[in-house]
């Protein structure tokens, strides 16, 4: 079973969900229409389900080989990213001025979702690209933008992020990596960092490393730290002094190098204000945040379909409503239950993630001030749901995926594993899911004082109330279930910012976790509603379309089955922080 | 950091939740004292620490490669295997008139944990024999048992377990091997068996492999089916016509070969009565499958162990509650959440193992009938909980262990990765999860008429009542909470009693998986309130050990972050069946 891209359910979750049609109809896209939006879609499909998704297994068997300094590609993977490049999907979201398309970056989510799912490995290293241009679209010099954007742009080179060194991962303030003026408006970089996705590679003859490090009289900590630009090849044609100096064994993803780099007085330019890179970089992750968020969702995506074929195909036992001989294990109400699990999450974060981009979009776009910056606001408050629910449920969704296999799942050659395998990172980087909590629940919510996750549970309520109102037998307790979610997150809600406006930080730090995963039901389930709404209107309308039941099915299993975990989630979060006043006296017997 | 094996918790565990103080005193075990039972528990958790824990990472290395039908074990397991026979800790549980000690099933259960804790792909091969042992014991001829027990028992032969084909897994029925009469009361076996696991190995000389097969004769189906003994070497010396053709290349437990073998007419022996192959099977795998069970357990605390020492060694951020400088990540509420639920998983689920231990222990020991037919009937309650929930928690404890690593976590270095590996086929095998569910569900409540659940229920109620009677503020909201949880579970059983006697099947097969996880939380929580409650009263008694407070503090956790899911899962059992009227029309679309 390969990969085949979703593509009507993405149209319909683009339209439906995320609003990219009152986008169109605004005016927030220039000419971009309905049909190109389609035609789109249906080629980066084509695309990902031809070209890139054969590369997913390969990958995993090869990795990436490194030897005196050389990084080896898994076979099949440069001429992938030659044709994948010369198709302009990497240009796809770029400034146009650069010669990108300037699309949509919702449109561009749904692509993202497509190249993950085909291959995770493989579609991770041009989010590191689209990082790097938005870092310097936004805050590199004239010079260093002319010199490089439009080869990013293109991906005809590749962009990578050094964040970490080993004393220095979510704490960026430890770190060590020194800049030395040479006084022509160049830096020697020096120092070495860990963890660097697409540090090395042979698909492309430059890559350009963007390195967080410290001027010699920078204040010690987080303010302390400017961003360089440090390409492997100078311009001058010569090779910097840079090397990958060492290759992760990982888990998964291994068709995608990690690398650890050894800058030793390599040539860089700074990147916006000295002393700024780390609000710099942020600008950077947070675009990449959403990426992660869409692997979740892709690999979800596989996963899913890789269990489906399998439990249409395989038969054992009879089910009780089978007239005779085996069933397919599809037909036994426990298989059932993992698949649409399955589904529904997947469906779900793939909502969460598009809504994202789609406010990301607005905050670009809108004609008027006040609309871009109400946008950025849920912009802001939704990247760490869409980044760590997404993940979160990724690395569920596989594991289901391998259970629904029984014994075969856990056969490499069965390819199910492969997911769990390449799925568990997404957790882990660009900022672990419980630093995304953590982030939502101290940085987010306080945002206008509540008033931007108040406006968020608000537009939440109104897709409850018209499931009431709308919604016929078939959405079963749809409303109710829907309804008791998003009150417990708002009840929730109150006790976080509650706790934190009377600073007492660590009890809203204890339930962050909780607390992001209740957002993510709470979102999720509106998500789906909202495509059950949509797709029972035009049902009435007359639309036939298998589909639209489909929808309303899978947001009722969602309301019924897994937004009830939210009751649980707000006592959670409300009434587990004992552990904290006995200071991890648990953790000591 | 390497494994230690938690002695004390154990032994805790051991004589107050499970009971094995009291059943010592009511003379269920002979002249076994309190003081040879910590004997043990410290001998086998030397041997487990210092043997066989360097195996772990030896084993994922090297695999098991086979080659012209020899199997070569990873280094060191030959001399580890033949220390640990030597050491008499695979006769440990065994029959005293083959050899064996007669130890309880309960003190066995301790050191299979530590086992699978040092080494799970090590401590599965031992399992297998000893569900080879058990059915010998059980259904084996005189012959049969007087030529291979001894040896079984002792660990110089080891046993395996022939089910799985190809197109019969789950669903036995449709199973092809057959067994012809040779006339001489053996039978020749032909057909092929995957997944068998230590089918091949170069441990010991002999192997013995118990092997479902139909006679010529058999009826179609599950009744047709007859177990045969097949050892690798027959009596005479002389090699039987069977070899291992293939080993599955696996997400884990490398260090345990899955064999494809290929039995060509080779020579076996009937066990119990021909067409109740089944049957025999069945009892093999109900013990099995508590050791399933304790190797979710196992890898749990593992994983616990070592997330906790990377945790109180890595320093990143600031906590609130630091003076100065980096904090351990330990003292960050979030982590301290994530390595809180790892523990408070482990020792839930370590509690349920062990319970179920000592039902099985009483089942085989009490002195009258009745004792023994109710034990009986609780061991057969409590197996598929012990199995599911452990084996899932694993699988969620593993995966939790990485997180708290960050990035370290991925990468294969750091042994992390291993664990979720490991675990994720102890949901799979000895009956997939979903299976359990089902069987707790559909025969083990209904068994006499559901007084046996009732009953186990009650037994919970009492904890929890003592729980508000007895615990003072430390327990925090401990009694309410698991007071709670307890009466969703019983609300829960009374709706699936009711499906299945309302002849609606599907109902309660819908609902089987949330309702074993709510089960699992219910009787952990019990678990953990128990042993609060030996520990508060240790404490009040004066013994200042600083493990009781803890134990006080993770069953408080357990219950008000963890148990908490039970409304949700009441809802989703009783009102998430929805998806059975459409026909999986979700998946459809």
């Amino acid at each position: 079973m390969t990969y085949r891209a979703p593509v009507a359910e993405m149209a319909f979750t683009l339209r439906h969900v995320a609003g990219l049609d009152r986008a169109i109809a605004e005016g927030l896209h220039g000419d971009l229409s309905d049909d190109l939006v389609d035609t789109i879609l249906e080629e980066a499909g084509r695309f990902a389900n031809d070209v890139v998704a054969p590369l997913n297994k390969v990958g995993d068997r090869h990795g990436t080989p490194l030897e005196d300094g050389v990084v080896t590609m898994p076979p099949g993977y440069r001429e992938a990213y030659r044709a994948w490049t010369e198709g302009g999907w990497n240009a796809l979201p770029g400034p146009v001025e650069y010669g990108g398309q300037g699309l949509p970056i919702l449109l561009n989510a749904a692509c993202i979702e497509m190249w993950n799912s085909a291959a995770m490995a493989f579609g991770l290293g041009p989010l590191l690209t689209a990082g790097g241009v938005e870092a310097l679209s936004r805050h590199g010099s004239e010079e260093l933008r002319s010199r490089y954007l439009e080869k990013l742009v293109s991906g005809e080179w590749t962009a990578t992020m050094n964040l970490t060194e080993p004393q220095a991962g979510s704490d960026l303030s430890v770190m060590r990596t020194r800049a030395e003026p040479v006084g022509d408006g160049s830096y020697r970089i020096s120092g070495e960092k860990i963890y660097i996705t697409w540090g090395e590679h042979d698909l492309t003859d430059n890559i350009v490393h963007l390195v967080l490090a410290r001027l010699p009289d920078a204040p010690p900590g987080t303010r302390g730290i400017s961003l360089f630009l440090v390409p492997k090849v100078r311009p001058d044609g010569s090779r910097n002094t840079l090397k990958c100096a060492g290759i992760e064994h990982k888990l998964g993803i291994h068709g995608s190098p990690t690398c650890t780099m050894v800058y030793d007085g390599a040539t860089g330019w700074l990147v916006g204000e000295a002393n700024r890179g780390l609000a710099c970089m942020f600008t950077m992750m947070n675009n990449a945040r959403l990426g992660v968020g869409l692997q979740g969702v892709a690999i979800a995506e596989r996963a899913y379909q890789q269990a489906l074929s399998y439990a249409r195909d395989r038969r054992q036992g009879r089910a009780s409503t089978a007239a005779d001989g085996a069933s397919a294990i599809i037909d036994h109400p426990d298989v059932q239950r993992m698949l649409l699990t399955m589904k529904a999450l997947t469906g779900a974060s793939r909502g969460i993630c598009y809504l994202t981009a789609e406010a990301i979009d607005r905050a670009h776009r809108a004609p008027d001030e006040a609309a871009r910056r109400s946008a950025q606001a849920r912009a802001s408050l939704l990247t760490p749901v869409a980044k760590a629910f997404s993940t979160d449920i990724g690395i569920e969704v596989a594991s289901l995926g391998i259970q629904v296999h029984g014994g075969m799942g856990f056969v490499e050659e069965t390819g199910a594993a492969q997911h769990l395998r390449d799925a568990r990172i997404a957790a882990i980087y660009e900022g672990t899911n419980g630093i995304q909590a953590i982030d939502l629940v101290t940085r987010k919510l306080p945002l206008e004082n509540g008033a931007v996750v108040r406006g968020q549970i608000g537009a939440m309520r109104l897709v409850a109330e018209r499931v009431l109102k709308e919604g016929g037998p078939a959405f079963g307790h749809t409303a109710p279930r829907l309804r008791e979610t998003i009150e417990a997150l708002d009840r929730a809600t109150s006790y976080l910012l509650k706790a934190l406006g009377s600073n007492r930080p660590d009890e809203a730090l204890a339930g962050a976790t909780p607390y992001l995963r209740l957002f993510g039901l709470a979102q999720g389930g509106t998500c789906l509603a909202q495509s059950a709404l949509a797709a029972n209107a035009a049902s009435k309308a007359g639309d036939g379309d298998p589909a639209h039941p489909a929808r309303i099915a899978l947001a009722r299993f969602f309301a019924e089955n897994l937004a009830t975990a939210s009751r649980g989630l707000e006592e959670t979060v409300i009434g587990g922080g004992g552990f904290l006043q006995d200071g991890g006296l648990a953790l000591a017997g």
